[in-house]
């Protein structure tokens, strides 16, 4: 198969972008400009922002390649949300733009700024070596970034982007996405295919192999505080998340792919997120990163024409995380 | 919080009506003038209209703030398609426009005219004390009414509502969704998440604190007569319509909510909307308000995180109001 | 009723397929031109396509008044992703656009070429009696055709199709899906409201009674070789498919169409369709053409407002054609 050549994620999220500054005020969303230029969109730091800013939100972070659509269902019956994600390019959607990936800081001790940058403004200025193995880079004269964080971004910060991207810091959009707030807390879902897909690349199965997907996960009541949030977010993929993938490969490789690609088949699965985080003195570095993925895997090998499974969703841990068990 | 300026559901709701307007041959529509220049779009009355019509209509109701979405559901198995609706500013979007609050009537005796209007005209010409505590009235050259009724609206009407919105009457839009018509039922079942707001409005629940919400009830199948279609689509929301909330308040308040906000709180509830309003000599004012409201609810208390449940889904009485058992 | 004038199908369709060719590397499509100009897409030859790039040709196979769209359900707990399809005008929309009717072929012996064209170009150029029961002809000046084939059409073919369309061949745009590509399966299992409609043109039920419909089948994994792929896009119609129609009759005609239309009501219902296929020697008209319909069927008569049901869908079967049972 030849592949056709590479779509600007950038460019394609730009008028989406657009969009969502023009309807700033129908979706309770705060728009201003740093003093270089650069756009800030508070999407719930001190406006309500909300579940529809939260899904076009996550539009944009894949790219300009995905869709989200937030429907009823009776998949999980305490929590009749869930977000649904598909997009025109999966590897290239979920990996070269929405995995929050770019490590971003500005400042030291107590009021030091941090945050991981996700969104097509990585395919222009991260250094994250994943870009490499995607054999993909984006050229646009315009970036956006979404930053899940509670604090405005320093201006020294947002020129360092900018450059870092090469394009003029009044071009650069950045959206501010709390993770206690509910567009924080759909955004965040909307990773569910992403999540899966990173993982499949954790796992070293080849990402050329992968040629579609589509996942789905509930929307999770967000957190009080940051922990809790920041916990039922992963865990609304970790036990009731789903993901079908569509592969090319021998059929042993899609059938271990299907078994390992849970998030039951890591160690650290089987008690909300927020209680292990919290076990590892708060150190994402010491979770085993095979835990991040959806609950249940289906993988159909175009090859074959076969279909293979793994894991389960787990309505009594969904429902112990979300607060209500 | 500080919330940003209110949009203009006039405004945003015009290229909607264009589009309807444009796309009517292929919506089975019917678009025609009165004298003094109104628009009036049929949706069933001489005309088929259909399924997509109505979800058009409906986002029309909600003031270009709304999504609904047509889908198949395994939630009530008998009647596989459910509305699912959402909002970007849920209060707004239901309360000062989809609401079918504005009383009006031309005429006297047989030939009178009367109408309850719905739809972002309200909030330029309606009178009703909600605006007051809604803080809310639009400004915009442009009005759009939808109107559930069987028959057209007299030019003398148009014309009063046309000063009343102080538009030109040529810069009004009329709707007419008959009852028992298909775009009928699906805009009146769009209102499922309308519905839950009026009555938290009518339990005094402080509308400033409801941030977010998502309902989905089922599409009723259309009642021959007024009675029954009216029936139809009231019950499809109290016997099998579901609605989230996200609230910011005390747990206890948010406790409460859950548990008087479903329709079975209700004294009158029990037995198909038809039976009801006959019982009370179809006089809506004797049917307990408390009655209006989703099946089952969840209030998700987004200041402790906390989630409550309410109600719950009678499908034995969908089935008997929908004329099946 | 009145009906109102007929829209132009393909004039409806024209933006959708300027926007497959404008986002044809975001979708992984192939765009080129054969020597006479005739706009060739590639879905799933030499490219991957996808299920989005399915979707959005199922949406112009419908002739631009259908939708479809993709999302997770429960319905079928081993394939959670279906279809759902509806339509501004389902008759015009399934059976003078979508249906695969229009035989085309070029050429003799090994390398001839043969194909079934289907979307609107069918309503300018293809003599089937059909259109003369739906008292439709389309009049534009472009035309799209998809074809469901592993091979490039000949420059004559395409030269013929636009002149039976009395359009230029740079006007006529061939969008081709092969039966085992992603697209190919999507758009096929799209057909799931059209199956549904030829069927009750098949049983004589008069097209005109038929107001609207919705349907929805799950999206089957595509298989290996044509007879698997086609096999399957079939059985997930027959054994998972679902469809609600809304007629204007006799009751005792609904409950007859109700009991008649599910695709159970066939003698050759019970096996994965490439078994039968197989048996009658692989000739399409040694088939019962009452198999092809979906699985369950509920019909409204909106005359009466009653609603009849039929057929049941079948999961072990759909798991046994889908290849995991």
């Amino acid at each position: 198969m030849t592949a056709p050549s590479h779509p600007s994620v950038n460019r394609l999220t730009a008028p989406l972008v657009e969009d969502l500054i023009r309807r700033a005020d129908a979706l309770r969303l705060a728009v201003s400009r740093l003093s270089n230029g650069t756009v800030v969109v508070d999407a719930g730091q001190r406006v309500p922002g909300g579940l529809e800013a939260g899904r076009l939100i996550g539009e944009i972070c894949m790219g300009g390649l995905g869709r989200v659509h937030l429907h009823a269902t009776v998949a999980s019956p305490n929590w009749s949300w869930h977000l649904d994600v598909h997009s025109s390019n999966p590897v290239l959607s979920c990996l070269a733009s929405q995995y929050a990936g770019w490590s971003l800081a500005h400042g030291e001790g107590k009021g030091a700024f941090q945050a991981m940058g996700s969104g097509p403004g990585r395919a222009l200025g991260s250094r994250e070596p994943l870009f490499e193995e995607l054999g993909y880079r984006d050229s646009a004269d315009v970036a956006t970034l979404v930053l899940e964080v509670d604090a405005a971004p320093p201006v020294e910060l947002a020129d360092r982007i900018a450059e870092m991207c090469r394009v003029d810091p009044a071009n650069l959009t950045l959206i501010l996405t709390p993770t206690s707030s509910l567009a924080g807390s759909v955004q965040v879902v909307s990773r569910v295919l992403e999540v899966a897909l990173h993982k499949v690349h954790t796992l070293h199965f080849p990402l050329d192999q992968v040629i579609d997907g589509a996942a789905s996960a509930p929307v999770c009541p967000p957190g009080r505080d940051f922990l809790t949030a920041m916990g039922r977010t992963n865990d609304a993929i970790l036990f009731a998340g789903q993901v079908h993938l569509f592969v090319r490969c021998e059929d042993d490789a899609a059938a271990e792919l299907a078994s390992k690609l849970p998030a039951s088949a890591s160690k650290d699965y089987g008690r909300p997120f927020a209680e292990v985080f919290k076990e590892v003195g708060y150190d994402f570095y010491r979770i085993d990163p095979l835990l991040f993925s959806p609950a249940r895997v289906t993988v159909t090998n175009l090859d074959s024409g076969r279909t293979f499974f793994g894991g389960r969703i787990d309505l009594a841990l969904l429902d112990k995380s979300f607060g209500i068990a």
